[in-house]
């Protein structure tokens, strides 16, 4: 890890470095999959067979998971793991239902009632990796705000094995989070499925859940026929941390994120020169035992850092500017530092909340804003699986009462028939 | 207008032509769209200004709207328009209150503190259109929201005519919603410098408000570096109504939906054949007296329906599927109704409540879900000037407890070394 100090002016560049990994040309992948899109949309079933024959290696009867593939997961992964996942959805449910809001309205003026009706998305999609990325949690963290969000079904997409197999993991989790439909479909062509619906699968309100470029890009081409979750960049995490922290806590943590994936981004924010040093012993030590050392390795080698910074404030403001995915602050008094932590996807405060607690146990999403984009964008919460639709009621006599202003308001936009829709009533 | 009895099934293939229209192929606009955009980040200020002599035919010497140009322009608009902008504002500003949400923390559990941080997005940009489009109510709609989300600085962006002026409704009104910079600069250049920065224009988070295809396909291309809202689509009426009612309001409400432009539609869904035909002609005798009667008769026929029906249920059926912008139901009791209607952008209740009075002056937003993605979509609120973050914490007793699972866990996904953060803290 390089350890930079920090004289308030030369984190920006490293920030905007950071900010724009991925940006990439992607006319090549677009063209093939918006060729996979058009032939599932023209030929359904049949093509969505074919590319999983084509891209996945195995000769599928049916594209649906049935209950008896389901029940074989279960008995896979044991009754302990099944608990756990159980005790992680109680969790996640809990945390989620906090994010419910309820339908309102309100009659302030006499004969006036405005509202705002809060309502579930009907139907859902959701894309789970398969393969080396298949993450039970993910299959959580997706289905279960959808679920209490009060979405009427979901439908779950994830690539078979060679053998036609969806990682039993990734069943149970399903099973545990309450899906209805599971599809062994993958890549563009799941996309598609969802997107468009064919014989086999109907088609969905909206997609969510990470997948690889194609699935990302896929996603990108149907947002507007449907509605899509962020679509999120490498992963990133930053502690803010002051001296007489623990090196060991630091770089495990540290460790935990660059194990994700070469792309991931570690830093590291301190006010003491020797807690950096120690750090990046600690660092270099884990490494060496760790079961990924290659992916670690190259990860904190493009995109691994460590700033020295003269105070906390300083700290935090490049945090802001990074505003990263995944934030711990390591410092005394965490809570106090909270109204200056403007961006960031997900804030850890003290020395026992490691990242990976929020990657599937403690119950807010682990769903975040990537790549700067914590700005502007949210955790994915239930939220996203409801849409609002205004009311108004107006007496005659409320009309009646603003009538000129609304005439006069028309006439100055030039449209004359908005003025007429009301000049017709009286 | 055509009149079409349903029979149950053929209004599927009505609402799938409704929802493609305006699909297109746009790939030389982003063409154009691209090389104004790499212009733009390149050049800064130099492009906006050469933008500006070679798209509105004027040489301009600042970007910059002065406060003199400002008060010059509520001059001209008046007194009495100014009030009527501001009981607007009033009205605006007290809906989108009630949007607002609180941040909120949680301990159910001993050592275990959880939440949810909501903060206004920092910087916002408008685009505002000009030249016949040149919306007053628009800049309400769009500043209001992020001025009562809490963003700390609003620009708008808008084209100048020939003379380097601004429409001074515009003007008027972006001064009366608060908005804190405004710029003379339109189409994919103004949302270049919105997104990317210049010297003149310091670069935002988010970028709303409506534009012609160039600012549309431009704010697509830069979503991900900053925030968009939705892409509108062709404006939409769907009125429901039963026996007994007006004819005349029912013409005059679908006319006023019509005269928007050529691509907008307007629809009637009736159990009354009798009330169709009376329809139809009241349309023909307004259309003839309505002076934007070309634009009138053009999306009449390409995109007006009259659907006549069996019952409500099947009315509301048919209006959920197309999933309306503005949805009128002028029957009997319409609040009973209400929990049937699943998809829309915006209710209006009853006979007195035409669709103008919400574009310009009732309160909830004008800014709203078309081409049927109300089944996805939301009105623009102030939600869509928020960010949220997670907030976590354990003790050290908490994490102990829990710690077996997370680290059981993050085996089954293969991540060693999130498990190993874990461990390392016991």
């Amino acid at each position: 890890m390089e350890i930079i100090e920090i004289n308030g002016v030369n984190y920006k560049g490293k920030a905007d470095e950071l900010l724009s990994r991925g940006e990439n040309d992607f006319s090549k992948i677009d063209r093939i999959v918006y060729e996979i899109l058009d032939n599932v949309k023209r030929n359904g079933d049949k093509a969505l067979f074919e590319y999983t024959s084509k891209f996945d290696n195995v000769i599928l009867k049916e594209l649906r998971v049935s209950e008896n593939e389901i029940d074989e997961a279960v008995q896979i992964v044991g009754e302990e793991f099944i608990d756990i996942l159980k005790e992680a959805r109680e969790n996640i449910e809990s945390y989620h239902k906090k994010q419910l809001q309820d339908s309102w309205i309100t009659n302030d003026k006499e004969g006036i009632i405005l509202g705002q009706l809060i309502r579930p998305l009907d139907r859902v999609g959701i894309y789970a990796p398969g393969g080396k990325a298949a993450y039970p949690s993910t299959v959580l963290m997706n289905g279960i705000p959808a679920k209490v969000a009060g979405v009427n079904s979901i439908a779950m997409v994830t690539p078979p094995d060679k053998n036609g197999k969806i990682n039993p993991y990734i069943l149970a989790a399903a099973k545990v989070a309450g899906i209805d439909e599971i599809y062994k479909i993958g890549g563009a062509q799941s996309i598609a499925a969802l997107a468009y619906g064919t014989k086999a699968v109907k088609p969905v309100d909206k997609i969510v859940g990470p997948g690889n470029i194609y699935v990302a890009r896929a996603k990108r081409a149907v947002f507007g026929l449907v509605d899509i979750d962020m679509i999120a960049g490498p992963s990133e995490i930053c502690i803010i941390a002051d001296e007489n922290k623990n090196p060991k806590f630091i770089a495990a943590d540290l460790l935990s994120q660059s194990e994700h994936d070469e792309m991931a981004s570690s830093i590291l924010i301190t006010t003491s020169k020797n807690l950096a040093l120690e750090v990046e012993k600690e660092v270099k030590r884990q490494t060496m035992e760790s079961e990924r050392k290659e992916i670690i390795e190259k990860s904190l080698e493009d995109y691994g850092y460590i700033f020295v910074v003269r105070n906390i404030e300083e700290a935090i403001k490049i945090s802001n500017e990074i505003a990263p995915e995944h934030l711990e602050i390591m410092i005394d008094n965490p809570f106090e530092m909270l109204s200056k932590i403007k961006n960031a996807g997900a804030i850890f405060l003290g020395e026992y909340t490691p990242e990976p607690v929020g990657d599937y146990f403690a119950g807010p999403n682990h769903t975040l804003p990537t790549s700067g984009t914590a700005k502007f964008s949210s955790p994915l919460g239930t939220y996203d699986f409801i849409k609002k639709s205004s009311l108004l009621y107006y007496s005659k006599e409320a009309l009646e009462n603003i009538k000129d202003k609304v005439i006069s308001f028309s006439q100055a936009e030039g449209l004359f028939a908005h003025g007429n829709s009301i000049k017709v009533r009286f």
